[in-house]
């Protein structure tokens, strides 16, 4: 990217000869996504379609969150409600791959009904480098089917539109700042949401383990860099894992499960760093979690594998 | 405990009245088996039997580190190799109690085939008072199945004497450092070994892979403690978990299991801490494991949780 300026301008003239009529636009709040769907609006105006889905896989108060974050960033959004579909396309799936296969579908499936209510084929992602580059190609072996890459079955009518394709995650912070999106330092969040964080099966009942985890690690990695003990790191989040652990409580024994705790530094997302949290945030984090899910979680770990040879995420 | 002679005399005629015979003795190598053995053998001299079991489940040296042990202590000792027993009666089993009772029926006939050359019904343990409490009775629920403690079955003729079991760890080591024992503060070693640190299946595969990784946190524990950036800690290991993770090798995605890492301090095992670990230290350890075991184990976790609400071992 030269600049963001010269940058923006490619795109919107990319944007109106690839998009003919309407276009619906693949909006998850995250930062890549938010920027493609602005570049389109401002592209193709009230054609533009961007809709937020609520996959019931969301961290706690995203919904109010993202539409916040869209409404400052003046993005006109639709927000679908379609937690029991999902729910019921995971049911009885442990393989992560199968996951997002499954979450990739439901996605299409609820992307196709959107599309044709608007009479378009067009789909707008914000996919960018690293997501393709990792997905694989002749030269690569696959490190992560992305839900936002390769996700349209053949048997789909569905065109994509990738505005940011060629971009790294740093050019599109730069862009997004140029864009005056604001907070362009928001935590990415997975496409497939908690349930790649949920690791074995993906209940309502262990999503909201997940979800609850995942709340407490942001709220003290957050308390700790405003009170200056922490320079803020790249990603910070919770995963559930399927391991049954003994615990005490009381007098009694309890078998709960493990949390395990993901902090890392990176500049593009190929590699990345474990950080090194202060203990006293280690063991504030260690100790609401297995408060606040009493019985429920009883372990938590705290990751401390770079990537490579780790990913980042655990699936 | 008033004082460590006025407990071995004590102890000295009531192995003497328990044990009209011959005895033999569970010598697992950790301190409190160590010290009943030596009482023992001092109360009834050559009519006692320490025997030694090597289950194919003990840590990287440990045979011959145990045997040293045994011999700076005066202790007279035959080591018995049944690792093929243990493999065998462990397979396909993945519930940690299930684990504990096949491993306590096979020591069980071990020592029963033993008893018996030796015409005895006597079996000396190194019971101490946690396990028994921890075990549970009218007023206590069931923390752990220890397996030495309950674990002689109905139909068994054994009948077992514990000379320590009424003690504490602190105790303990108090007792033995005044019966010269050396090295005291020896890391304490499960009886059922690696097998409760390794979560879910007991595979030789998958205990070589946690005993490689037991050996790495030793190794950089102790370093850390002879350099002087760490005070020893109480105990210190690695537990296998049955997750699958992905990784990256190169180019190329690998599937690797986890690594918990366990670093706590406690008088008396009873109520633990989680040790915060120099940074470097615990870099130096995910690095190492995920070399030595490239591919098989891509991910390493760092247990931050203090006994309660978690326990000290996993299972």
């Amino acid at each position: 990217m030269k600049s963001p300026e010269g940058f923006r301008q490619e795109a919107l003239a990319r944007l109106r000869t690839e998009i003919p009529g309407a276009a619906i636009i693949a909006a998850s709040g995250g930062i890549d996504s938010t920027v493609a769907a602005l570049l389109t609006q401002e592209a193709i105006g009230e054609r533009s379609h961007a809709l937020f889905v609520d996959t019931g896989l969301l961290r706690a108060g995203e919904v109010e969150r993202v539409s916040a974050f869209f409404e400052v960033s003046e993005l006109s959004f639709t927000v679908i409600d379609a937690s029991d579909r999902f729910f019921a396309a995971l049911k009885g799936v442990v393989d992560p791959e199968e996951k997002r296969r499954r979450i990739g579908a439901t996605f299409i499936r609820l992307f196709e009904e959107h599309a044709q209510r608007w009479q378009t084929d067009r789909l707008v992602q914000g996919t960018i480098a690293p997501d393709w580059i990792e997905s694989g190609g002749a030269l690569r072996d696959t490190i992560k089917t992305h839900h936002n890459v390769g996700g349209i079955p053949a048997d789909s009518d569905l065109k994509l539109v990738e505005p940011l394709r060629d971009l790294y995650k740093d050019e599109v912070r730069e862009l997004a700042r140029h864009l005056g999106v604001p907070d362009a330092d928001r935590q990415p969040f997975p496409g497939p949401g908690l349930a790649v964080r949920v690791h074995g099966a993906v209940t309502p009942e262990r999503v909201a383990r997940a979800r609850a985890a995942n709340a407490v690690v942001e709220a003290e990695v957050d308390r700790a860099i405003a009170e200056g003990t922490l320079k803020r790191p790249w990603q910070y989040f919770a995963v559930l894992l399927p391991v049954r652990t003994v615990g005490v409580m009381g007098d009694n024994r309890v078998h709960g499960e493990a949390v395990s705790i993901r902090v890392v530094d990176s500049i593009d997302a190929m590699t990345a760093s474990a950080v090194s949290l202060p203990p006293e945030v280690l063991r504030r984090i260690a100790e609401r979690i297995t408060r606040e899910l009493r019985g429920d979680v009883t372990r938590v770990l705290y990751d401390v594998t770079d990537k490579p040879p780790a990913t980042i995420e655990w699936e």
